[in-house]
């Protein structure tokens, strides 16, 4: 079983459903697998590689499509991708999937908007989106659209991010993208 | 010997001066030796990465240190990357050099402006450029900052592409980077 081969672990989700906390998560179960996990923080790849970009369905979209054009470099040169944007599109995700084929592994982090907007560091910012103070919220004044056939559907509000993070493992491993023997080392 | 070490060829030099010839022929030597080397090349980049961006010096600038950003992650995660854009400016070159450390690799490739001038598909450009048409160009209306201490400095117009590419090759073989048994291979 390969345990080198590429792959991108593609979270989309509400700003708040838990997406880089379950990634953060994910990074030390890999690790400790013995595979290195590289991170691709939307917020982190706006200010190397979309400074200046906005908050516009064509500026959102540029900044999807860059993330996913670097994963799949990543990805395709052997690496395990982990990518933390809110990616609300879901064509704009399709054509992700479409350039990187069967090693993309797209995450939807479902949780209802109302929980996600009491979570911590995020009650501020939904309180302003939803005074209009900031325009274009995904999910408030700009459209979320949820993943139809994603390979995992992590319902954030009922499991902890410890047993979502689980979840994503346990795909990893089934489908030989980290070696199962090290999954139970990771588990003590 | 490792031959998993990540590494990043970056060759600066003006227009003309051979730098995407050299890179084509140093993939398939690499390629030939065992490693894929991925290629970031300053045009491609700047259609996923750069798209809107210009030619001013913070421009440039802002497109370089994305091509430097992408490939110190792939560096990192044990790729060997090789990257051919004008690349100008001696301050952001060391810019990169200083982010990747020791396994950068800068490689001028020197060329008098003349001679660059004649080159197969760069006639009419440098000719616009000569003649104003073209703006900001580099060696003609905006500055090339030639490297001071580079890993390697080819003369590309006393050598050939192929021996110029030999070079960069010897150089990989000497550090590490690639397997020397390869090298007798690639060469036969």
């Amino acid at each position: 079983m390969s345990t080198n081969k590429g792959f991108i672990i593609w979270f989309t989700g509400l700003s708040g459903s838990g997406k880089t906390t379950i990634a953060r998560i994910l990074e030390k179960r890999v690790q400790a697998a013995g595979r290195h996990l590289e991170s691709l923080d939307g917020d982190v790849v706006r200010t190397h590689l979309s400074k200046g970009l906005g908050f516009s369905k064509e500026d959102r979209d540029t900044n999807i499509r860059r993330i996913g054009y670097v994963g799949h470099l990543l990805q395709r040169n052997g690496v395990g991708v982990v990518c933390s944007a809110i990616s609300p599109y879901r064509a704009t995700r399709d054509e992700l999937r479409e350039m990187v084929g069967a090693d993309f592994i797209e995450v939807y982090a479902d949780c209802p908007l109302e929980i996600c907007a009491t979570r911590d560091g995020k009650v501020e910012m939904y309180a302003k989106a939803m005074r209009g103070e900031i325009k274009e919220f995904t999910g408030v004044s700009d459209p979320y659209e949820a993943p139809e056939k994603p390979e995992l559907h992590l319902h954030t509000h009922q499991e902890t991010p410890e047993e979502s993070a689980d979840r994503v493992m346990r795909y990893l491993v089934e489908h030989g993208y980290v070696a199962p023997v090290a999954v139970v080392a990771a588990a003590r």
